[in-house]
């Protein structure tokens, strides 16, 4: 059994910042559903994150109704999954059955947590920015599982084809007055 | 000399979706300045880009009074330079001259061009979301550069270290129904 570690929430956007394909979870009475999505970034150190979705996808209700989701991080070893999560809508399926993905309960969200995934932040949507289909996030809680092994998260190049992560950089001597506190 | 060749206006989109690190530039009547952010996402597949910034930020006053912008992608081999700009303010520096990168006149903004970079975006400012620091941008021009030898980008991961590109997984069929036209 998968067991995810609290993650300090001022660690969080160091999830969103690099950019990677991410799931986001949503609940809308007893349904759960799962969308894919590449457009997103962190807005503060808090954090607040925004993320662009539209009526065109079927977790758009449950946003806006319900004001909540889980941003799941997958790691490489479940981008063909995460691809056909992307491809199809949660009108006609359930995609945690479907794609044999296991909800985990959350602790203030009523949006599931994605147990195969390296992390999941809880989330309530705090503004709906409708002339820009920008939704605005609260992070309340942020989770990790720190056993897994496959740690590379991916990044889509919008073509269909995607970018896995490769070797580390280490500019922190270049940039220690410009880390956020406590990173 | 390099050459930036015209990239079709729908393609651009496929520079920010990985979300790497970027290079935005402005000018402001004879001064240009140039900052370093990671927060940032594209909207739509014209495409609009939101990018987060605010007072702090010298490029700030910039985007407020020139509503333009030119967002380069650094390959790289470009990081430290890179993570300097962002630890510096423009305040009392020309970046340009200090960072040897060579500032090339954009076709329809006031704001440079980086010759250095392995793509470069030009941006009209169409909406500041005030309350949220989101800066909602319209692509107008994109280049590329099509005989850089460097083609990896790079990613924040928040803590002074940066994961550059690795690689490349295809999808494309399973996702042939969500591609945008044309790409």
């Amino acid at each position: 059994m998968v067991e995810m570690k609290e993650l300090q929430l001022h660690k969080a956007f160091q999830l969103i910042e690099p950019g990677p394909v991410v799931l986001v979870t949503t609940a809308c009475g007893r349904k759960k559903n799962i969308m894919t999505i590449s457009w997103h970034m962190v807005m503060d150190f808090t954090p607040r994150i925004a993320l662009v979705t539209g009526p065109w996808n079927y977790s758009f209700n449950a946003l806006i109704q319900n004001k909540e989701c889980v941003i799941a991080i997958p790691a490489a070893d479940l981008s063909a999954k995460v691809v056909k999560i992307g491809a199809c809508s949660g009108s006609d399926i359930d995609k945690f059955e479907k794609f044999k993905l296991t909800p985990v309960k959350a602790k203030s969200v009523k949006a599931p947590l994605i147990a195969e995934c390296l992390a999941n932040i809880e989330c309530r949507v705090i503004d709906h920015i409708a002339k820009h289909g920008i939704f605005v996030l609260q992070a309340v809680h942020a989770w990790i599982d720190t056993e897994r092994k496959e740690r590379r998260t991916f990044h889509a190049n919008g073509d269909g084809t995607f970018v896995v992560d490769g070797k580390t950089i280490d500019h922190r001597k270049l940039m220690l007055a410009k880390l956020a506190p406590g990173v």
